[in-house]
């Protein structure tokens, strides 16, 4: 299992990590596995999605704004983030295919920031 | 890694591709293991839920129809879709039992389509 | 695959299953690999999230009522429960590490009871 950390710099923010993730399976050497991604906190979660149009990026924040801002009872006043990391959930799991990350054409890996800025931790484990 | 292609018929649609998956495990002669399924799409996901009554999937995509259709940034004007990919996500991982998929009474597999008619692929990865 | 019951006891509920799942992997006597998590069901769902202030799991089931209780087509009346299992998905998959459960330090596993109160299973298999 690698560990790497990402400084998110806004309150809400998906933060592209596939060039992070590809260095992970590049330096394992793998031909064929699998790239399990896991995020060890509750109010961020992973998503994969366009990587093309940052518009979208942009989108998926403004389509999970249907859960209210308000309303709730956690005194901290970030469940709106809480709800939304299991909405999206903490972890991926990406094949591996001639050593790189099999994602589609327009398929971009992104860490869903629900509640920063924060330095986030991003784990890895990959699998022949 | 093995894959197949799906072609859906409507915008919006949870097609069944339990059958798809079952034939991907029973000609990879694993006894028990796990069955790992991905979408290289933006615009479509995975997920399981009720495969009897078709009502459930009818209503499983009302219920997706709280993401608004406009109103967004990206000018394909597809970004209700993107959200919903999110939403269900991209990747399903599924046990493998007694040489068959090990699902619940009344669960099925669905490609989840939020953007078609296309053809899409489906990947799948048998891990003993 | 091992296999445990947990009753569920409230309509709604999210329900902490991390010791029950500490507990397999503890008996597995593996030092590092892979902790699978699946749920046979159709009305409940898999989530991780914050295990310190109960108010947490009391607001993502209030933030999941965005989902209408009425007006869809299945004559059981328990679509709202199909609706949200499919958000948030019916497996986990974590990391084990040390012997033990990879979590981060605020998080734990839930079943997401949408249906009950029933008795519900929940599947493990763990990987090297």
């Amino acid at each position: 299992m690698l560990s790497f950390s990402v400084p998110t710099t806004r309150h809400e923010e998906l933060l592209e990590i596939t060039p992070q993730i590809e260095d992970v399976v590049s330096q394992a050497h793998i031909t064929e596995g699998l790239c399990h991604i896991f995020v060890p906190h509750t109010t961020c979660g992973l998503t994969i999605n366009e990587n093309a149009d940052p518009t979208v990026r942009q989108d998926i924040l403004k389509g999970l704004s249907i859960i209210p801002e308000h309303g709730f009872a956690h005194a901290e006043g970030n469940s709106p983030a809480h709800i939304k990391s299991s909405l999206l959930g903490h972890s991926l799991t990406i094949f591996v295919k001639n050593s790189r990350l099999a994602l589609g054409r327009w398929q971009g890996i992104y860490l869903a920031e629900f509640d920063g800025p924060r330095t986030r931790k991003v784990w890895v484990s990959l699998r022949q």
